[in-house]
């Protein structure tokens, strides 16, 4: 009921606090005899640690990942796996003075009005390293993805209203850039708006887009637990996440129906043994009534700007007082290219767990297992 | 699993498909003592029931609901209550035809590719007459939170386009006209685009807005089952929604930290005994870490255009062969006017399960109610 | 949370109490593609209604249940069966008295603590026809169960201390005589206890017995979720289950280990295309370390006397007063024959739920799903 | 689904195995405010923790538990509270040729049978060294129940047929004798039992009793979720347990309405501010329509004997051979006075988590915390 748990099936729990003595999760029902190694999940991990490049936060953190349970001889058992990450550089020296009030568009303090009290250092729970649990277990279930033949490709698609051009999109520079943007110029133009709002105290948005490819038809439930409303819930309860896009997203609201609707279509049948039903257009986003249709699903995360800028701003402190502060520490003056992965890793959950869900959907199914 | 059931403690179980012999709902978790009749939950159906105007279908149901238990002497007793709407108006020759092929931006093909086959008759489940067991919970929901003293106001923002005016905005108009937009204006505009877009056999989509008043601060889950993350869910669950947006939703992405934070302040204290925490803007709508921050909590949801059009569409049919189609019934050119009162319930249940999740968020409350 | 939900994959949701209109069960989660009619679940119903025999209630109910939702042309659709049977000879005059005190051994007392009040018409919601949903629920899990080769066994083993004897164990006489024993003599003799104990305005115990065959080995999650602790909460959840046993059940407590353990052993491979593996006795019930063995699965449950007898009692009404009663109305002086339906029901439930979450026990599963 | 977790409002989840790097819980959902140090969850584990006596294997483990998250300052923080025992003395080399086949009694066939393969060094997953978790989630769990009056005492009833006295029965020699039984001399014979079974390399199997004291009535849930039901479920699904028995357990199905019903009477009111209902004897164990009565809650879990015997056994082998195999190893000829603490353990964390799910039984709740 406290909601740090994420899946039904694969079902992941993460714990731990910015400045407590390491941060991990659990994940409960992988699946028996998956290869698994560390490195696996280090190489998720490493996509989302600090210090990359000189817009993400200099704490010096090497989030090294140790598997303590669920693996035996190189490969799942089907029992929970235990990972963990131990925090090295806490620092919680710089955090004393914030104890005193609420910064404004932190959780500081809808912590104390939920708990009555808040490890206050480096934002505790609601710090963005709470995030290493999502990807670590993202890693798995991207791995998990992959032996099913499916994908998912994940990038900066704006930074605060610089945004990539459909011309210039070109997936094999992502990671030639700092902003993870598949657009050379856009993450130039991205690079120097980004330098002049950090110089200037400031803080930058911006939107990460998700392409989830090879998913079979007919995956999510059909009321409340639909694919979208899955992926909606994964991607809004990413800390600074205030709007979430399937498809044509916003703009269907001022489209025609005769515009939004997409033809479906047979396919000629070329390299594959047989004909399959296709969509000519996608504004769906690869999703009907709640269920993946077969094209691609794409889907798009708007993150609000750092709320930590050096600028003065106007608070209360816990006296009832109101004040002027001015909030020092190590921050990133935009998160978005160090969300990327982690919008990846919380669709790798979501869409393995519905899965996982879908095993039961029909008596042929379960015979296929148990007759 | 099956994914018919939405909230944890505050639980709702709709069934039912659109020509079936009835839909309903079982709400488990509905505290005991609330004064509640079937009058309430009928003033709710009604907002969303067919025929109100000529936007709407003229499928022709009374959509009367019947408490079948939970109820004693007028109040809940804290056992599973029980709704029941019968259908009447089925009209299933109409739909005979559409079994043969998938119609584009309906759930036909991706229910066939889930279960094998699928209940043809007017979408079956995935018809808009499941949201009936939606909105007759919803209407026990806003009960208990008008007892708590918080209460919702939801209302069509846009059609097509056509958006309310922040100069004209006024609330008492809503039910004025038969879209439920807070703005007489706005609302000739976009019944005058209905009208186009119909005579056209076309149809067209919109945005419904939602307003929280009056949620104390500090609920919702800090992590996974966020406030807003379980409110993305309920309304990205609801059929043809394709966008949520939470308080500056995508405007967020190319705005500054110094713009986008919201000031704390202290109220005067006049006409409260004490004073009280508030913020000077309200750009998170309501929301900060995933709790509610006290302010007014504003969501929106992002509609896609009725998929039942009557321009020539192609598809494919079961054969495998590509075909052109005129789809015939009786549809609504835009759900949006009829959608305001599931949104309106969709946010009542999410709110509310949130308000009893945080029941046990502390030990004083335990020792409030054992000690 | 509230509690009337069983199951997690298949998963039924109860409604209803003894007086109120109707009573039901939604059950989500059924797979597609099953032949299902009203009289595949009204066979179950008809083993459970009241008026049977001498030793059940005189109540006049048939019990006739009706489906609302989740058939379509015979099968099921995959989305939400919801079914109801309508309460017919309800005879509210009858309880109003009990009202004003609390019945011993009843629910009485306990409903008014938790809830401040409560429905006291026939026990309300803690009547034994909440079961109705269970049965017609199980009815279902059993076909399902039927279709992968599992089949269940459920009798009266012993009413009043006196038990069934193995030498003359038959399970063809069990529909035989009205209190499903499988052995004709001990009925008889069980049936002459019950008339002495109804004549003196007493009630009779008794213990029912379950043997699940044909399960597949490796059913049942490894720690809390095993399958005897699963159908330990399924049996204990049923009203006037006092005690539950798998295997040799508290006997185990004084046995040794050399006694106890079930030696392995592999089958000869006559009628069988290759070896399996056996095991020579069967003391562990079917179930090793929580997932069942290969071997028949066996368990029991022991019911205490209905607590309604005519004799004089002492106890309190809500004056707080110490008075004396007789409690008089329709009631049954042994539940256990009419409860046999209601375990096999729940085991069937228990078991099929467990089959069901064990299909992505291992990558393999997924594989021959999805890839 | 894979059912390592346990609870629902206070959600523990167990991970790790016998010969794993560590073990560990997390528990999700305890509340904040709660005074909390590593020392009180040491004092349960040192109750579990092996080489107590020569009763208990030998393997050396001081089993210390470090504490990763959830606490700031000496409180709960709300967050989830992540506890860790690394595992010192594994021995792997011991376990080798067990790996070739399948030991009587042992979980090793079935989880072969399960998830395709195991980790079978000392029972992987299997071990009792997973009730770490569960016990320092009991130690916390507990914790809170004092601080709302509730307390839980449990010790050893009987050890191969060797019981307590009622007449002898003394609760302050718990702790005396290495058995946790609350009579001396039925501790003395259960010895003398123990010295004769473990010479000659057999094993012996009790019961454990469990009592709690200060339960508020009414909690529990009505249907399936009983207070009775969840006990089962907590008790049957620690490794051993082959039957569980709520107060009078299995003596009921031979007991008679007027002897079972326990009558209530009102308390005189000394030493308490108003008169409180009570029961005149406590054959239902304190459990009445699933719900807490206000009794002493009493319950029982019968253990088998230590599958771990050194006597010679047959077996199969991976090859399909039938063999005969002398285990070795470091085991507890009776596991019985260890699992003592974990009973008690389950109990604790049961009981505290319908607590915690009633605290939305009614509406008056509801608003003593918000209104």
């Amino acid at each position: 009921m406290a909601g740090s748990a994420f899946g039904t099936v694969f079902r992941i729990t993460t714990w731990g606090e910015s400045h407590g003595k390491a941060l991990g999760v659990v994940i409960d029902g992988c699946p028996a005899g998956l290869e698994l190694t560390e490195a696996d999940i280090q190489a998720f991990l490493d996509r989302r640690k600090p210090g990359q490049s000189k817009y993400t936060t200099a704490r010096a953190e090497g989030d090294e990942v140790q598997i303590m349970s669920g693996i035996f001889e190189g490969r799942t058992t089907g029992t929970p796996i235990s990972l963990i990450v131990y925090n090295k550089d806490q620092h919680s020296r710089d955090y004393s003075e914030i104890a005193s009030y609420y910064r404004p568009g932190h959780a500081d303090y809808t912590f104390d009005a939920k708990y009555g009290f808040r490890d206050y250092r480096g934002g505790g729970r609601s710090s963005g390293r709470e995030t290493i649990g999502r990807v670590a277990a993202g890693a798995i279930a991207s791995k998990i993805l992959n032996e099913l033949g499916i994908s998912i490709i994940c990038y900066t698609k704006a930074i605060g209203g610089i945004s990539i051009s459909p011309e210039r999109f070109d997936l094999s520079v992502i990671n030639d850039n700092p902003l993870y943007m598949p657009d050379t110029k856009a993450a130039e133009e991205a690079g120097a708006y980004l330098d002049r709002v950090r110089s200037e105290g400031d803080s930058a948005g911006g939107v990460v887009e998700c392409i989830i490819k090879g998913m079979p038809a007919g995956i999510g439930e059909t009321v409340f637990d639909k694919l979208d409303a899955e992926l909606g819930k994964a991607l809004m309860g990413i800390g600074a996440v205030k709007a979430v896009e399937i498809g044509d997203g916003t703009a269907v609201s001022s489209s025609k129906g005769s515009e939004n609707n997409d033809a479906f279509t047979i396919s000629d049948g070329t390299g594959s043994e047989e004909p399959v039903i296709l969509k000519k257009t996608n504004h769906s986003g690869g999703i009907l009534g709640g269920m993946s249709d077969g094209s691609d699903i794409i889907l798009r995360a708007h993150f609000k700007p750092t709320p930590s800028v050096s600028l003065t701003q106007t608070t209360v402190n816990k006296d009832g007082e109101e004040i002027t502060v001015n909030i020092k520490g190590r921050h990133d003056p935009v998160i978005v290219p160090r969300a990327v992965v982690v919008v990846e890793s919380m669709a790798a959950v979501t869409v393995l767990d519905l899965l996982m869900r879908n095993m039961n959907s029909k008596m042929d199914n379960l015979k296929k297992i148990y007759v």
